[in-house]
């Protein structure tokens, strides 16, 4: 019987500043079974974990829609499969599922197949498929990663970050769709608007890789889409002061959210985490709190 | 005699996608010699070296303005003086000669009156008498800095330059003001625009770090000032092809230009400068090609 199983981390995009460009991969992931079978077996996908009847098992499913664009782009028919899924990614949140669904897909087929296509390759399928690469290249190759498009191709440069920074998500019980956050982005921003973002992009990048408190809390705003999407989180105020007030460096959107991210230093995290839940929890709203760490190996076949 | 002579670094500000928030100081500097002199003599500005005519030595002089404000800051009435600058800076070719008068004119003020600002006041007061920071930092502080707005604070970043790295300065005998300059750039920018820089800025920091020449390579872009002001530089395009010819690892516009600024690996630097000064020469501009260092000393009395 030919089985693999991949396991793909969950990831946090933008980081503020970084709108489209930016993300890294935390200690949490999900798990996809693939089980070639015969011929006459139909699709058959399962789920486990929570929110499980909230994933699509038919043939529309992002796993096996990646699954077989693999196999379409070497030229091959797909086997039939089983697939079975153990979700430890929450969806619709901010933290790349969907992404994991298109990496997992894709390695997935590419060890049935016997590994034709190489980690770069399979990266810029990823990209073609998400649209953008900010969460399938850190859930590919781990760790914080830039990834800048220069024509058709992509830079990838990996970003270093210091052990003491610990990600803080915050994680709330409504969903928000990638589409209905883009959809309120506008179409031009004024010049200081992009230099404020620029100038915070470098500031970033300097103050993950040294731990600079006065750096990162100046880094840690965004003035391209974060205004615009605040309003569609409830609570957002709420929480960034809880943040800041907790000791927090600061705290920024996960990708198009829900999810807030907020970084602390390690010894803040457990007041950061309990000040986080405490006030989504005080406005009605049930959240998973959770300080995972970076994950450093990305995509892998277990 | 209350005598002092301050030395002021060249800038280059910019480096393409950190338009107004990134700069770097270079082996070339302008002197300015303060001597205080008794209240019954008028003030006496002399200028040597290089296109010394073009400096107003009436009290309009920006260095003598400097000083003045200084003085107005600290409450005291400024001592009458004589000036003495020697010009190792070209005049409004994008090499922040202003930035060397204003900084040159607080200090010398700051060391006459016994030194009562910081160095931090005294680059505030810089930022606000320039307008913005990408030259006056990086000249008070030297090496490459990264200035960031917080409200009506600065977050100053050094940022790492990997010694590998060679500035080719291309300085051509047309002048280029910075409010022409400005008049060219458009009030607003598309996302795609803002997130090119934002990414590249990204890399750029990367890049310089790691003397990365793929990085380095992509980095030296810009959709938010260059597009716009490669029109008012004769030949910027044809020395554009120059320097990648010649292995640079790419050319962008130094400040507001004229000047234009190839970074390049110490191995090529010669080959560099002669094929910038060669691609301006046979379009019948007469350049000056150096290759100075990166200043790690900044602003210094002698």
């Amino acid at each position: 019987m030919n089985r693999v199983t991949v396991s793909v981390p969950a990831t946090t995009a933008n980081l503020g500043v970084g709108f489209d460009c930016i993300g890294a991969a935390l200690t949490m992931a999900n798990q996809f079974e693939f089980t070639a079978v015969d011929n006459n077996t139909a699709l058959k996908i399962t789920v486990l974990g929570q929110e499980a009847e909230k994933v699509g098992t038919d043939a529309d499913n992002l796993i096996y829609q990646s699954f077989v664009k693999l196999y379409q782009q070497i030229g091959q028919t797909p086997p039939n499969i089983e697939l079975k899924i153990t979700l430890g990614v929450p969806l619709s949140r901010g933290l790349g599922s969907s992404a994991t669904a298109i990496i997992g897909g894709l390695l997935g087929a590419n060890n049935l197949a016997g590994n034709p296509l190489s980690r770069s390759q399979i990266m810029n399928m990823a990209i073609a498929i998400e649209g953008h690469p900010d969460n399938v290249v850190p859930a590919l190759l781990g760790n914080c990663q830039l990834s800048v498009a220069q024509g058709d191709q992509w830079q990838i440069c990996p970003i270093p970050w210091h052990a003491e920074i610990i990600p803080v998500v915050a994680i709330p019980n409504f969903e928000l769709s990638t589409e209905q956050a883009r959809s309120v982005l506008p179409d031009s921003y004024n010049r200081s608007d992009a230099i404020f973002n620029i100038s915070r992009m470098g500031l970033l990048l300097r103050g993950l890789a040294t731990n600079n408190s006065q750096w990162l809390h100046t880094a840690l705003a965004d003035k391209i889409h974060q205004p615009y999407r605040q309003k569609l989180i409830v609570g957002y105020e709420e929480l960034h002061s809880a943040a800041i007030s907790a000791g927090a460096y600061g705290m920024v959107i996960s990708g198009a959210g829900p999810t807030l991210l907020a970084l602390s230093e390690r010894d803040r995290t457990e007041q950061v985490v309990r000040s986080l839940a405490a006030a989504w929890t005080e406005l009605g709203i049930e959240p998973i709190v959770r300080s995972p760490a970076i994950d450093t190996v990305g995509a892998r076949v277990l």
